[in-house]
């Protein structure tokens, strides 16, 4: 019910569309244009993992097959459910038993534009993080192995493993299961955003609000974090949010200095990818840039500033990917 | 991404198709043709709840809708997900924390069709049936006060309850849930099967085989009660499958004649349901076969038999519905 082929058409132009348009055009903001970069529709692919159709189709399949669960029905679009941001609009991930656990489910999109996933960065790429909510737990609660013995079950999956892994001996493997998620993931991203736009050069794109929220910004001091064309600069800071006790990276490292810092988080859609915070505790976006200001700025932004920044966030909100709903062996 | 007028359309047209195109072809089965009705592009659509774009649209997104789950994360399309046949392919239904049903999950695919709904048929439409599993404290555990409350929240279904039922005063109530949700199932049915085609004049959409399969299906009685558009009378029938103690339609009468007693299921797309039975205890087609054939008929069918009826099955799934993977508030 999709168009099957139209990622492979948009990233053979995509190298086209990141060239500005906005040379010649001025509303008076281009010094606060100049510092922002639109979205790329497709995010650096890893010379390892090259992003193959027959990968895709692969990945696009797992994401959505709960039978790699223990309880036969969670799968990764459980918590990232397209619906909902690819995300899961509660505060904390919800999964096996009903399980809850102490984080707020990022979204996928755009996040192989992340240069570490995870709110603590554990892994380095979207290879590194495919596994982990299967192997979890409080998530999927499945062995890697059954996950792997459960796929071998079904002739359909031997046969698009053997088609996305041709020289594979045994294509069915964690690894391949790794890479053919990732490579799904990579897929879904959300150019055009009416800010894109903007950035290219059209100057309607944006109204008067939503231009004063980006020059305001730039100017508290948003961007030095919340840079690149993913909004965040991959890197861990120190945040204590209200109700959160989550000592963040630490538990990755064992190192003092990592203690409560949090990967910044991609703003790209963050108009639908409510709640907010680590702990999922924020409900609005309001809320959310308020405790931003006074916790990482040490600044109470009157409320004008935050409904500008606000406005100007929800012009972050790009189109939504295409994807299959698979039919699933 | 998909055709959202193209089921209004089809309702159109499904008069015509109805007509059977055969009358003058014949490949020495016609007797048997002719005892077999195809499937309807659409079910009767009840005087009281006429089936409109708004409803059919509202509908959709709240069969997609995990937050009329207590836990957030459970919608309709958890356990009747469209990957897997509009079902879930696990034994026994799994909901709110992880509690297993006693019962397998039937597929929403035609079930319009049906005459009565759930396994012990104790509501009689999909009205009656749509609001069942919210409440249910195994699957999605929310009151329906709070379902109301919670959709309330968001002025996107305020508009969309509003546009379905433009009468009301209080648009989002239980009763439109229910009308809403049922109006959408209404929508999955799955036409143009190969046995639909071959109904209808394409002597060569089954092969001989599954023309023996038909065959052996008439002559050994499972017409009887898998009659009709949908392969089921919608009436109850006495059985106890391998590994059940559920009394069935008797939890709903209490008359002791109704021990053990479940409605019949539909055959439709029932190579694509698995696994199979009220308890889900048959995992393929081939068993299934040979257990209804021992239990409801008495009779031992032999391998070739088997295959042959299991392959006419298979002809029995159709083409799946469109539907909306919805951007939900």
């Amino acid at each position: 019910m999709q168009h099957k082929t139209s990622w492979i058409a948009a990233i053979g132009a995509s190298a086209l569309l990141g060239v500005s348009l906005s040379a010649s055009a001025d509303d008076g903001f281009a010094d606060y244009r100049e510092r922002f970069e639109p979205l790329p529709h497709f995010p650096p692919i890893p010379a390892d993992n090259s992003l193959t159709e027959e990968k895709v189709e692969l990945g696009n399949m797992l994401f959505f097959e709960p039978r790699i669960s223990a309880s036969g029905v969670i799968s990764c679009a459980t918590c990232h459910n397209p619906a909902l941001g690819w995300s899961d609009r509660i505060p904390r991930a919800t999964g096996h038993d009903g399980q809850i656990g102490e984080r707020n489910t990022p979204t996928v999109l755009n996040s192989g534009f992340l240069e570490s996933q995870f709110w603590d960065g554990r892994e380095p790429d979207l290879e590194g993080q495919a596994l982990g909510p299967i192997e979890a737990d409080i998530e999927m609660a499945m062995q890697l192995e059954h996950a792997i013995e459960r796929l071998t079950e079904f002739s359909l999956y031997q046969e698009k493993f053997a088609a996305a892994y041709p020289d594979d001996e045994d294509p069915i493997s964690t690894d391949n299961l790794a890479k053919a998620l990732a490579s799904f993931q990579r897929t879904l991203n959300t150019p055009n955003s009416p800010f894109d736009r903007y950035l290219r050069g059209d100057l309607d794109a944006l109204d008067e609000q939503e231009k004063r929220g980006m020059v305001a910004f730039v100017d508290n001091g948003c961007a030095a974090c919340h840079s690149g064309p993913a909004f965040t600069d991959s890197n861990f800071h120190r945040i204590q949010v209200p109700g959160s006790t989550d000592v963040g990276r630490y538990e990755v490292t064992g190192e003092e200095r990592d203690m409560y810092r949090f990967r910044t988080p991609t703003l790209r859609n963050v108009g639908v990818t409510y709640p907010y915070m680590n702990n999922g505790a924020t409900a609005t976006l309001e809320e959310a840039v308020a405790i931003m200001g006074s916790e990482m700025l040490g600044r109470e932004f009157e409320v004008d500033k935050i409904d500008d920044i606000t406005a100007f966030l929800h012009t972050l909100t790009g189109e939504m990917p295409e994807f299959e709903v698979p039919a699933l062996p």
